[in-house]
């Protein structure tokens, strides 16, 4: 069975890494099961070879694929039933989707939810959270997450054009959900997941949108807890 | 031969509606062959029947069709040969590049340039075209566009996404130029020809993806005067 390594939290049942996720999305689409080996950031040296030190890492049948881009172009290449693009333009364009995601939407992700992040991780990660984030962004995790209703504004602005995509279809994909929707998923987990933050309104077209994938594969998005159960369980 | 409704300004060589120089890199795409019926703002009453009350529309063998999202879809089913799209994906995805276009870099190029648009209008639609945009914008195009510098600085920082983009492919659609990458050039001819604006260093991967739109189809985008030598021959 091909194995995941997964970025662990503190609790066995939060993941949030949006990476992993578009991995996870992507071996459901394809009907692939899959075991997950939960690993912190401090745990590196457990990743198998070759990696590029963080996850997603898979493994499959001895060979070891890194990057959830390349991860995919794997999985449509080995496994070529169900593709993940139906042809190379939806390849190449769901790329420019992956840039707009991580260019914009991520950094005001991180904005809105890295104290959150941070808390969530196990104690053994949370130096070297600190100290790799503290020193990319150059302010403290407070500086960096201190407005989080200031990000909240802007990322749901910035949400616009997906919202007026999802007033004329489904999905990024179309009728079916594709990779570029599972990019998506990704980034919206890591916000649900790993942070306590309620940014939609149930009326939003994202806010739909989102419960759509939640859905879809059996309901695989809500695998994991919401960050808000995980405390409560506490 | 197909008849293509096309914004006219004081200029005969000047054009630079964004959504005509998507259909007219769509019909070049397809090897087809048109003619430019010119027409102003204030000219509506000319446009063939049905229409929306704005360019383009095309006139195809007696059918009328308008909306260059809608003229893409046309010409695909109509002519398959040289899809514009390869896929389902590619559509809906393109219909996301669309509105990521418009939400986003539409603005700011407007804010950018909308004086000179303004200026190179025929004089019978600038009072149309001042009287739409203010009742639009709430504010005089003076205000909407007395600031080109800062918008600029947004629009260059908007247009990262599509800068990493370019880095791993020469086109939105990949190898080759789709309808996607004529939403784009269609943008850049509306600044590049209805404005007298330099945005790019040279040196930026956007400008260098520019000049290669502008090359396609035996040179079509440079078919229109620049902004700067449409005033120079004056």
């Amino acid at each position: 069975m091909i194995q995941l390594y997964d970025l662990e939290t503190k609790y066995p049942n939060v993941r949030f890494s949006p990476f992993c996720w578009r991995v996870k999305y992507a071996l459901a689409h394809k009907g692939l099961r899959w075991e997950e080996v939960p690993i912190g950031f401090t745990d590196k040296d457990k990743l198998p070879s070759p990696n590029e030190g963080k996850v997603p890492v898979i493994v499959d049948d001895q060979e070891v694929v890194s990057d959830s881009w390349d991860i995919a172009l794997f999985l449509d290449t080995k496994y070529p039933n169900d593709p993940l693009f139906d042809g190379a333009e939806s390849r190449a364009q769901a790329y420019f989707i992956k840039s707009w995601s991580e260019m914009v939407l991520q950094i005001l992700i991180s904005r809105m939810g890295i104290l959150d992040f941070y808390e969530v991780l196990k104690d053994s990660d949370k130096g070297y959270f600190r100290d790799t984030r503290e020193s990319r962004s150059g302010v403290t995790l407070e500086e960096w997450g201190g407005n989080p209703e200031s990000a909240r504004t802007e990322f749901l602005k910035a949400l616009e054009p997906l919202r007026v995509t999802l007033k004329h279809q489904s999905f990024l994909g179309g009728a079916q959900a594709n990779f570029s929707d599972y990019i998506m998923v990704g980034l919206l987990q890591w916000m649900r997941c790993g942070s306590s933050l309620t940014v939609f309104d149930e009326n939003d077209a994202v806010f739909e949108y989102q419960e759509k994938l939640l859905d879809l594969h059996d309901g695989l998005g809500r695998l994991s807890l919401p960050y808000s159960s995980a405390i409560a369980d506490e």
